[in-house]
């Protein structure tokens, strides 16, 4: 339970300190993550998509209109990078060399499958919904019969997995530590504002706790 | 000047009117990112990896440690695709199937080539400096000739490019907008926190004001 298995293609070859493959720190990076990027190669040229995702234990999954070219090609098995990436903060050094970010990233290597079965779909569909804003799911309506048909749903098992963590202040060269410059980190993170009613609103309806109170982290 | 060259492979198919080819467009795009995420495949696999970046007139730079596979790959002039992402705001509608994101994205389609003149470098240099922090370059110690030879910069020419935005509240079916549910658009940003000292800061030095009043959007 507590790792995914190491591959060759997920072994970090550089900084292997800064690499990890336990679960509850990739499911923890996943959760906190607002969309992903798709990687997948079309005739010999590689696309990347950003795109929003859910998560079931040990699947990823990935949603789109069945019209998109992006799922479609997908949907086909070939090989597919899902890359989950969080900017924690800017360190900033006292060399331009040695200036870094620190971030906690995921890269999931696979095939992805169509999910065709309606009940797993679904599931996928709430999971997406809920993924982006928790609870949602119980607050609106729910797909009809034809937008489930005009939403393809692809799933990824997780199975080469690896998670990649940066944190803490800059590292600078022993001599540079005496230089008057000014060194640390500056924190960043995707931070809402004030919800924004739709202009169509009904009178008296307002922004729900789970809306009002939102917050990646947990 | 005013836009990039629609290519087939940069066009979008689905959804035309959320594309744009607008230099102006793509360059605050670029400009107001932290990071990319650069799509490229080795053996039929691909890989997403996130990095930093910069871009001076039309070309986009990337770089890192000489040893790392990546770019060792990318050197080779396969291939590449560099996605930059930025994450708007959530759109929460009626019905769970409308439910979007507002965001700006950019594709850039290319083959990256090594830098190896020593001024461009140092140029390229300067410019992930201050993407990252503005008017850090002219703060820190600037590259010795070693660390110059330990860093492998790539220039990726952007000639097939386009950019996608969605903005403004959800679009609900005509029926759903009279069901008692909020709906509307939670603004999200990449914001600063307080910054954080280096633990061997020298005693007296306090952080200048580009890291005091930082933000990504001009």
């Amino acid at each position: 339970m507590s790792s995914f298995a190491q591959t060759d293609r997920t072994t970090l070859k550089r900084l292997p300190a800064r690499g990890t493959y336990d679960r509850e720190t990739v499911y923890k990076i996943l959760d906190e993550a607002v969309v992903c990027h798709v990687g997948f190669s079309v005739d010999g040229q590689p696309y990347v998509i950003p795109t929003g995702f859910g998560r079931i234990d040990d699947k990823l999954y990935i949603h789109g209109s069945a019209a998109s070219r992006m799922l479609r090609s997908i949907e086909d098995g070939i090989n597919v990078c899902v890359t989950i990436t969080l900017i924690d903060g800017l360190v900033l050094a006292r060399s331009a060399f040695h200036h870094s970010f620190n971030y906690r990233s995921v890269v999931v290597l696979g095939t992805a499958h169509a999910v065709d079965d309606s009940a797993e779909k679904m599931t996928a569909l709430h999971t997406f919904t809920d993924h982006v804003m928790p609870g949602r799911w119980q607050q609106v309506r729910i797909p009809t019969e034809a937008e489930m048909k005009a939403t393809l749903v692809l799933c990824l098992p997780m199975e080469e997995v690896s998670a990649k963590i940066r944190t803490g202040p800059p590292i600078d060269d022993e001599d540079d530590y005496s230089l008057p410059i000014w060194a640390g980190v500056l924190p960043l993170s995707l931070t809402p504002s004030e919800p924004v009613n739709d202009p169509k609103l009904n009178p008296g309806l307002e922004p729900p706790a789970n809306v009002k109170n939102y917050s990646r982290t947990h």
